[in-house]
């Protein structure tokens, strides 16, 4: 859904878009949503890694505008030819702004980030994923930056082991950490933040000595779902880097059908 | 995962969620997500309907306690026997505040809702499904509730039947509206109010003579995913009942592999 | 999409799909899908139960036909006024073959169906989720069903038992019996089957008793994937009801962010 | 979950999936699902492209032994460092029945493909993605693969079009091709033929004359449900290397809230 200013090749096809509207209502957003696109991001251990993005960009439309011109959006990304990472995100922004003559311009990169695993014991190793999300805005020249990283760990019912004579229920959960930083926060840097506040964190290969120990680990750190965004949020607030974030733990209970569920949020956000 | 105040039954369990927490850190939202239970709610042709809500139920616990007594969410749940409707809402979310100590009650119900659609010419009817979302809170005794309404529609590109010699490409579209409101609106009029500023509304069932008309209905009436969004929020503006909207639409392209998208919002949002 | 046989109201809009075609194909299926409806099922404890189905309905179209009237199968659904149960399946099937004059018709029903758990020691009740499916044929007079049932359970892993010093990882399992029989099967005995062979069965409400009993009783009863599907399939083996029967198991490990995945099928299986 | 035979690491921890099963039953599959992982995978027109596969892994277990060594899967899988491709299927499958003491080995890829698609008339070009599976068996020396493409599409209604005066209905439609060949065939050539019998093909970029190109020749080619289905069918049978086939299309009807689906079968599945 796309009409680019009138030119040799086409001048005879009216630019619906590029009317007025009378409606007098600016749009917040308008643009592309769910591309899913090939991308390249920086790695901490291994410079960089390819990875599938899912994708949306917006502009802000004044209301003298009826429309925005849709493929302009892809004709950025189709640009970068897959070298899409965080470091590019503002000049990808400025490249938004001036190609649909927008004031703001959004962009939203959704992506499974990989990162080595080394068994605890027998340091048998593979890659395990976690999904992650860069939400940036360009404002004029104000740039604003928003990072969410998922974090799946095991956690250990406190309750469950101390009422119980043996055993103590536990199950998979999912940490989400979102945050705004002013200064550079590696993925890898929440990811180890939440790995240590958890009961015990998941391996892509665990041998039998290493399940032995996760078994245990994990028994010997109980944590409600209260305490894991606790303990996290404790941490995020002692980083002076940090300038707002929020703290979800979502557990899916081995003993229900449904989760348990806790959500911290602290520092200014910026919008 | 929960420990009621002790009792005769069980008066050596521990209640450790009642123990004293020391990070001094108040907890925004803490409790149970995705349960799902067989509701009752109001229907205004037919009184009412039976559907099957996704609940989430929370509560914000005060820095000194440890842990929330997971439970008791479910019980109120289950005393209710099934007759949950939006007009339950504040005296549930009241019982949940008395029953878990708490100052600040919040309760999300997402459910599919039905509407008998009559085909306009041959006047076959069935009934047709949209997503309905009501989420309410209750701090103290300042109650809010924001109400979230998924049509589904059809939209038709005004650019592509322009620069067209024939035909014009058209597609389904999630018209989402979101709203607060200072005297009662029903979810009826907001599927009205985004169905007449469609390209064309959707049915159950079409007969030959109804898919003649609603195709060149479609065709009569062309909208860019930005026409939608602005002709609902006008006609929101308008409404004296409505203190805040948001209202977004989703044009699932039918000759991209990717959705058109756009946002507008208006009127102050309680929080 | 339909074009019902010529009529007064409307003689000059073609039946084009009445036409004949010539590639020789004759289509296995075509129909309607993910049509949402509330529907009434039979309860073995409270008689019947509302809920809402995911339904698709599909034909067999011998290859000189050109097209489908898919309105019809809509109407079908609509005569029911959601009256639709297992047992109106034959009945339903019958009506669709006729009315879109085809030998061989398809339904395929998947609801969430309620069942209320009662809590072991507390005995505080409310009701549990569990998804079923019934997929039913009818060939001329020839009619087949088939019952699929997921029922979510807690496992807890032998290995990790066996090898620590304490505790043991245990999860969030799906277990999903697909079965034929030639006399009637509650949805409950299988529900009932799939839990006694379960590490623990999951439970709405529990109260601090509760817990300990399911957390001991989980550490008990170990069991692998293996040994869930295996005990399963040994209960159906005996079962002279079940002609054929495929038992999944899926455990969200507690300690990877992967599944362990087991699948047994017995007897023999009427397409 | 996994132990290994002992070792002097940890000759005191016992295997006990390696200790006997009395229930006298095969575990016709068991094994890992829904493991992420980057591959590389083979590319016509570029030789090899970057992606992000869901993996799952099986074997079949005799009756004898009561359990698998999961951590074995995901040891293959680490040796490959994501150089898995439809050519290393049989190999990486010889290794899972070595390691797992297995007679019968299964894996299935399922992964985003992405092809660069080039505007009709402006040539301005971008990648756009499709779903691919390759789902592989090594039983004894018998390798058997079935390939899986899901690829979008334009459907036009051809009723629609001739009972109208202006317009015609279109949508988005999927359409799923899977097959066993005896001669290598590639995506990109399942993909050509699926698009070729589409009412139009999707892009990733459209400008404007690109736009009225695309809704023109939707427009000139309209197709039914039964149409795309029986086309590309018809195409597969005329391939020699093709053995076995299935057809599936999906259309997200513009003008309801459902889909319209149809389905054939043609040639010998091996199983």
């Amino acid at each position: 859904m796309d009409l680019k200013t009138p030119d040799h090749q086409n001048k005879t096809l009216t630019d619906v878009q590029s009317q007025q509207d009378s409606r007098r209502l600016d749009i917040d957003r308008v643009g592309v949503k769910d591309i899913r696109y090939p991308i390249i991001v920086r790695d901490r251990s291994r410079g960089q890694q390819h990875t599938i993005a899912s994708i949306n960009m917006y502009v802000k439309l004044p209301h003298l505008f009826k429309g925005t011109h849709m493929s302009r959006f892809l004709e950025v990304i189709a640009e970068y030819d897959e070298a899409i990472s965080i470091t590019s995100l503002p000049n990808l922004l400025e490249k938004i702004q001036s190609r649909l003559d927008a004031e703001e311009a959004h962009i939203e990169l959704a992506f499974p980030y990989f990162i080595r695993k080394v068994a605890p014991v027998s340091k048998a190793s593979a890659l395990m994923d976690y999904q992650v999300e860069f939400m940036g805005v360009l404002d004029g020249d104000d740039y604003r930056m928003t990072m969410k990283v998922m974090v799946p760990v095991t956690s250990l019912c406190p309750c469950s082991k101390e009422i119980s004579d043996f055993g103590a229920h536990n199950q998979r959960s999912h940490v989400t950490v979102s945050l705004q930083f002013n200064k550079f926060v590696w993925v890898e840097e929440i990811i180890d933040m939440v790995e240590k506040n958890a009961s015990c964190q998941l391996y892509a290969i665990l041998k039998r000595p290493d399940e032995k120990f996760v078994t245990e680990e994990a028994y010997k750190n109980p944590k409600f779902v209260e305490d894991m965004v606790r303990s996290v949020a404790a941490d995020l607030e002692k980083d002076s880097r940090v300038s707002w974030f929020k703290v979800e733990s979502e557990n899916f209970e081995s003993i229900h059908n449904h989760s348990a569920y806790a959500l911290i949020e602290g520092g200014q956000k910026e919008l």
